[in-house]
């Protein structure tokens, strides 16, 4: 009897034990166009709870632009590689909703889950991060019990549920649906290139808050200049053909290394050349933007 | 003594074992005016984080324009029903903060739970999802500590704090207050109808981020005039009494059933009657708004 | 081997028991200038994740406007004293970034710390709040690592970093870096004084949502006019020397005190003497903002 009680006793403290150990990490981070001003976003958590309430939610951002699918690419970029593995990703930028764009579920290289159409959004996260696996959703099992007559939320009755329980561990990543050959739907682009003495590269995105102008250049190839803080880049930035900025500014490590509103050309935090005026607006300034009509072009003195 | 420490650690896997089982789901969800410039937000989530770190604090949206009740309102229906039972929201639009409004915790026959000052923001939610109770906060003990010679921000002292005791267990629901009787102050509005072969409705609200306009035309009331889609869908829209659209539109499933930039009618993610332009903007497009002022009048080819 | 298994059980229990204790409140509150657009607070968000998943985030507001850090010192004091001893606010508006200004962690008397640039930010949370110590972020340890490349975003690569690592006891306070002298950088302003029958203040922000404008005039200070509700005060603002408005309105507990659209003086959220226009923006109406500039004068008739 009593070693019947102590079995029991160890038999609980380590079924408990098991509990309290990490299975998956759990985590779901939420992007979309949705914007933050109605229920929308919200809908699709309470969704997430309902499949387990161990799960921690997240938000990337919910405003990029309505339908821009290249933007939705480029904060998965910027963001997805902070997150530890196993973090599963929802984006929901999805024009094409309740037509023929595959519902995908990626696992990157480096391990963490990206839940999307498979419209675009995966172009530059792919490209970085590679592909692991990839497999389509299958409606038929992944989605909200009784949403078969919506056609028009995806994100809260495929997306985030198919997300909420691949991350509680409720379905494995097997049973999200059957593999699919490792490519994506990519959106064009352009990488930058050693010309001689001179770089070009692309705008891919804004610092949209300060207005710093970001490149696709990477320091990597910048360095094959041989820069040195303080020697000057001369930059010429066009839209389509047509020359929008030309101009020279000290290389610097941060925005402080020169005077309040000079520019300067550093580089970002995705280790990315870029341009700023310190404490102004660069972009905003001369006139410059972001997108696949935008490309740049630098020299060292 | 070998039995005591026997017992001992059974009580304690005991004890454990019931600190693991799920005992109420302590989820909070806010909504609120504030929007989120400033400090109020997060002030409230700190007086729940207060009561217990167990919470997980989520949010509707902030974004509710100053004192509308209305979109208060219908932004609970648009969310509420998607969260689990047990789920506690706050909803704070309040103009009449420290008047003779009622504080109120409104318990639906789902089992979700709504604390607000009952002021209209109740209207639609109770309606579609019934009162199971509905108490009055007591203010003489559900009220934040040192909080008296504050007036202005309820929100703070008052409804996330109850509503935090509440989510954690720490009050039961018959705590909160006296049991009301089951009726809210309720914003008048407008039931759909059906009128001969036409059916006749109201403009809740705007899907705002894309412009899609929402009626208040249940797929099925929109289902007896016997929809196929590709059927041409005859729409006029009033504000007051003067005609602001009128056109006809395919019935689709879903926005890309047609071409980019063309008008369809389709049953949007609540599964009400809905107008929109395939990636752009029919309310902007056709000077179309939502609100009381606004009517809709609906047939088929 | 019977009390073997025992102890072990026990042993395990008293783990377990120990792990389930509340050892710190382990929550993280971030605070920007980054808003909401792009990925940088997730990425901030992901780098926490990846110390520590028991940690609990929460946002103070991300719409600091850009370089704004008297404003990011006011959203603090504003919030701080609301959450729980333990809890760990990051802040990051740091248009200096890279540059000579120290990295701090602030541990205020009531329990909370601070992570932030020294650069204006804890202006307002010392002098309200107290220092209890003061320590200076060593980046030879406190830093994520490979992010030595990174100039230009701390708020990512030390302070989120930093801030998890404390909030989730991977750091000790001590570990943090060297103790500072307790004094901090600080945005000069002027407390609000009694001169005569004349109280003379400041608007240190707006209540920006609704259009109050909030002054630093302590309730205590306004008391020693002994103010009754119904009484009217006598307001004057000034930009710099100049007159903007002048007007007197009736000291009111709240907003439905008087009529709508009427203006009314009360005791706002955090005590201090403020002024509105019930269901209106008196700011806007008044054409008042706030900031250094910004002074008013107050009696009573």
């Amino acid at each position: 009897m009593m070693k019947t009680l102590r079995s029991i006793a160890c038999l609980l403290v380590f079924v408990l034990a098991a509990k309290l150990a990490p299975a998956q990490n759990k985590i779901v981070v939420f992007q979309s166009d949705f914007g933050l001003k109605d229920g929308a976003v919200s809908a699709m958590k309470g969704v997430a709870m309902g499949v387990s309430t161990d799960l921690k939610l997240f938000d990337l951002t919910h405003e990029i632009p309505a339908y821009n699918i290249w933007e939705a690419s480029y904060r998965l970029e910027q963001t997805v590689r902070y997150w530890p593995a196993g973090t599963v990703f929802v984006s929901v930028v999805d024009p094409g909703v309740g037509t023929t764009r595959k519902s995908v579920v990626l696992k990157t290289k480096s391990g963490q889950f990206v839940v999307t159409p498979d419209n675009g959004t995966l172009t530059l996260i792919t490209a970085s991060l590679g592909i692991d696996e990839i497999r389509e959703i299958d409606e038929a099992v992944n989605r909200r019990k009784d949403s078969q007559k919506s056609y028009t939320f995806h994100g809260r009755d495929v997306y985030a549920f198919t997300a909420a329980r691949l991350a509680a561990g409720v379905i494995t990543f097997e049973q999200v649906g059957p593999l699919l050959p490792k490519q994506v739907v990519s959106i064009p682009f352009q990488d930058a290139v050693l010309e001689g003495k001179t770089i070009k590269g692309d705008i891919p995105i804004l610092d949209v808050q300060y207005g710093n102008v970001w490149t696709n250049i990477p320091d990597t190839l910048f360095n094959k200049l041989n820069p040195h803080y303080g020697d000057m880049v001369n930059v010429s930035i066009y839209n389509k053909k047509a020359l929008v900025y030309k101009g020279s500014m000290p290389y610097a490590q941060t925005f402080g290394g020169v005077a309040e509103g000079k520019p300067l050309a550093y580089i970002n935090s995705l280790l990315q050349l870029s341009f700023a005026l310190n404490m102004g607006d660069f972009a905003k300034a001369n006139q410059v933007a972001s997108g696949s009509d935008w490309s740049v072009e630098v020299t060292l003195n």
